[in-house]
């Protein structure tokens, strides 16, 4: 098995992310944001756990427009936040059924933030406010004349263009998944589960140095599949199945995603043709995403090869801390890509009814245009002994 | 690698979940539930899917107080919804920038509640609405004279007790980190870097029947650990080292958690007497986790035999659906067991600053008393080769 290298930022990374956050918070009149999520929280601290699997203890971060960040969090994360470079931690007893830590939130935005502040939140699309909806009133109520509104897309504008720290963990995860594709022949051929096949692809990705896999989707059917989110079924490979499997995997707090497809046995020409229409469009995928270019491009751009077999929905999305991120690749979205934006090109392709191709690859934008950070698939489909 | 046995419930469990939920509603005066996250969605209508793990989608299911849930859910989701039980399900192509699913669902809560109905939201400790702050806003000023409040406690008294086949799905799980724990010595001894053993103990705990690991967390020092929530570090184990591992593995989408330890060559005779108080004390919880009993009298029975060096915070929690669930063993918790309630046991011993052990066994409490669903461990703690 591979080893890691040093996991973490340097102190410098957390004041950059720190000075962007306070210049746009400065513009827009926010004397706070209260962070209460995973990659929210990690972003300005660096606190990295599997124990946000347990839902029963909320963690608060607040960062005031001037001045470090103060982390309120429960007492079972203060070694772990000591390690770090946040040094105003206030912490309590959790779970406390009398006050789990509302009290102490409050204060602190209190001695933080003048009465009549307006506290930014993050609001808008693929977030939601990690705490119990009473603590939420609770604390809604108990804040004076500040307000607690939405954060005008502060975290979305910051976390949508990646450090070159960043970039180079989503491709360290990217090298790790790369690795455990090509060895998708030792564990999967005919007569194998399904779900063996999910197993034994996760020990690869062990093998291969993978912190933990997050995400693992697939679907194998004769001559493609019908759904790309469902569990896998016992349901052994068969001759003329199409296998693709779908990965998230983690490697130092940030995600890969990209998938592979293989024919189990030969394929036939209609797979041949979409395989090759599908690698086509990431290849345009990637064209397009030049500095400046909005993200609905990149869907014309693959949307154009695809013709009428473009299966609907989006094409892509950002990636980083969380498996998927802003923006999406759809027609409505008209983010302007700038270096250092991270995505994944999702080109789907139906077939038929319940019977359709999926294909997957990474990308990070430059100045120069856009490179992969996965090690893109030739424009032949895989093969799995039959 | 072992097998799958067949995933999900028969529909008559769905039915009596409903059952229960409507009879609970009834009495509180309560039109309809509404549910926002992956478990609650999950109780009432089998969906499941590691697909949660991507944050830009919202999800919403409605259980109202006559008649069969509604599903209102992004189109990706259709597929594998419709293979369940749920036959009202209503889709939208997310994301969608101008209406998020708000329309829809504001659409079926009017469809299904009167106007002036109380639509109750499981709002309470260890819960949160998934959903974004401007979606759940937007929601509450359109659904004219009904209120969207806390659900009473209603999901979690219903989720507190286990069904038999819940049961039989964490026994499950158990066996498969019960083997994973007996293999330890293959893959940590003196010399092996705590990653690695992270790493080769996730590739266990796969070959002996794992659907997937949601949560691995542990430590690793001389003569105990600090903290038990951090990420591995690259460190090799020392001789004198105490090991522990504390996993939660998924097995048809129930959860174990629990914890093994083992001295890197011989134990001291201080880390022989604190893990045989700790297996004593857990003893002590299961003895007194009768039905009748308070979650309290759990925490009191253990931390009687743990005397002074009991390590604050809770000794234990409930299982399930997720990794930690209602209630927690503290003297806050006055919760009266029931058969059916799956518990961990989670005693912690403290050594000294920064030197602790903390071992875990899961129960299940019977009309008899408890029983073990972890095979529990010896009183003597485990060796590894030093």
């Amino acid at each position: 098995m591979r080893g890691s290298d040093s996991p973490g930022f340097p102190v410098r990374e957390f004041h950059q992310r720190l000075r962007r956050a306070q210049d746009l918070m400065q513009q827009d009149g926010i004397a706070a944001l209260l962070l209460t999520t995973e990659p929210e929280i990690r972003y300005f601290t660096g606190f990295l756990t599997r124990f946000w699997e347990s839902p029963t203890r909320p963690w608060f971060v607040i960062v005031p427009v001037r001045g470090d960040p103060v982390a309120v969090i429960p007492a079972i994360g203060v070694p772990l936040m000591a390690r770090g470079w946040i040094s105003d931690i206030r912490s309590w007893d959790a779970p406390d059924y009398v006050d789990d830590g509302i009290g102490l939130l409050r204060a602190a935005l209190c001695d933080l933030t003048a009465d009549g502040a307006r506290i930014g939140v993050p609001g808008g699309m693929e977030s939601h406010v990690r705490m119990p909806l009473t603590s939420w009133r609770c604390l809604s109520e108990r804040i004076g004349a500040r307000s607690l509104g939405a954060d005008g897309g502060i975290m979305r504008r910051l976390r949508l263009v990646k450090s070159p720290l960043e970039i180079a963990k989503i491709e360290a995860a990217c090298r790790v998944a790369d690795r455990a594709f090509a060895r998708v022949p030792e564990i999967a051929g005919a007569g194998v589960a399904l779900d063996q096949v999910f197993r034994g692809f996760q020990i690869l990705c062990l093998d291969e140095g993978a912190d933990w896999i997050s995400y693992l989707a697939g679907g194998a059917g004769p001559g493609g599949y019908g759904d790309v989110i469902s569990p896998a079924t016992p349901r052994p490979l068969k001759t003329g199945d199409v296998l693709m499997l779908d990965t998230g995997v983690v490697r130092d707090g940030y995600f890969c995603d990209f998938d592979r497809n293989w024919s189990v046995g030969p394929p036939t020409p209609e797979i041949e043709d979409a395989f090759a229409r599908l690698t086509a469009a990431s290849a345009a995928g990637l064209a397009a995403a030049r500095p400046g270019a909005e993200a609905a491009d990149l869907y014309h751009a693959m949307a154009d090869v695809l013709g009428p077999g473009c299966g609907g929905g989006r094409l892509g999305h950002g990636l980083g801390m969380q498996l998927t991120e802003w923006p999406s690749l759809i027609p409505a979205d008209h983010t302007r890509l700038e270096p250092g934006m991270v995505l994944t090109l999702e080109p789907g392709y139906q077939l038929a009814a319940g019977r359709m191709l999926v294909h997957e690859e990474n990308i990070v934008v430059t100045e120069a245009g856009a490179r992969y950070l996965s090690t893109p698939a030739p424009p032949t489909i895989g093969r799995l002994e039959a």
